[in-house]
């Protein structure tokens, strides 16, 4: 956001770096938890092609884009191999059980 | 796996590199569209990130883990705000509205 390191968002925290004012992820990762979960991000994503892609979406769309991206860095440090796949496929078994006549 | 261009994996020929043995992605980009599949992991994880991921995963569970990081990023290209997320989103609500009385 500005100045010191005590107002630096999650991922400045995580990144140990000055937070200014053209820091992308300020808006998204300035919570409680920001730089836990930026930490996961940076590290499934790197924060380079994370920057890269929200350079790319609407002001308006970042935040939804934000918080899918830290879903699915969280889903994937908990399952490695799956990932958040492992969520679309008992969704979609649920589904199917559900459905069945 | 070996040698020359032609027989470069996916991830080797996106990547203008010589295959060798030691190529962690040859297993699991060496189909038709693997060059094509794995210019979009390299876009939305990185190469280095992927690979890391794939090597700290036992042997046996790579080639689960290197779809899912392929239908994870083929779906972050094709939605960038949501990834597949959406997905997840869909098929939660496709479940409550089958599961309402």
């Amino acid at each position: 956001m500005t100045g010191g390191a005590s107002s630096s968002c999650g991922a400045c925290k995580f990144l140990r770096r000055k937070c200014t004012t053209e820091c992308v992820f300020t808006p998204y990762f300035c919570y409680s938890q920001g730089a836990q979960h930026f930490s996961a991000v940076h590290k499934v994503f790197g924060a380079s092609n994370v920057s890269k892609l929200l350079m790319k979406i609407p002001m308006q769309n970042r935040s939804e884009a934000a918080i899918s991206i830290s879903y699915e860095a969280l889903a994937r440090m908990q399952d490695p191999i799956y990932g958040c796949v492992a969520q679309i496929l008992a969704l979609q078994q649920q589904v199917s059980q559900i459905s069945l006549p």
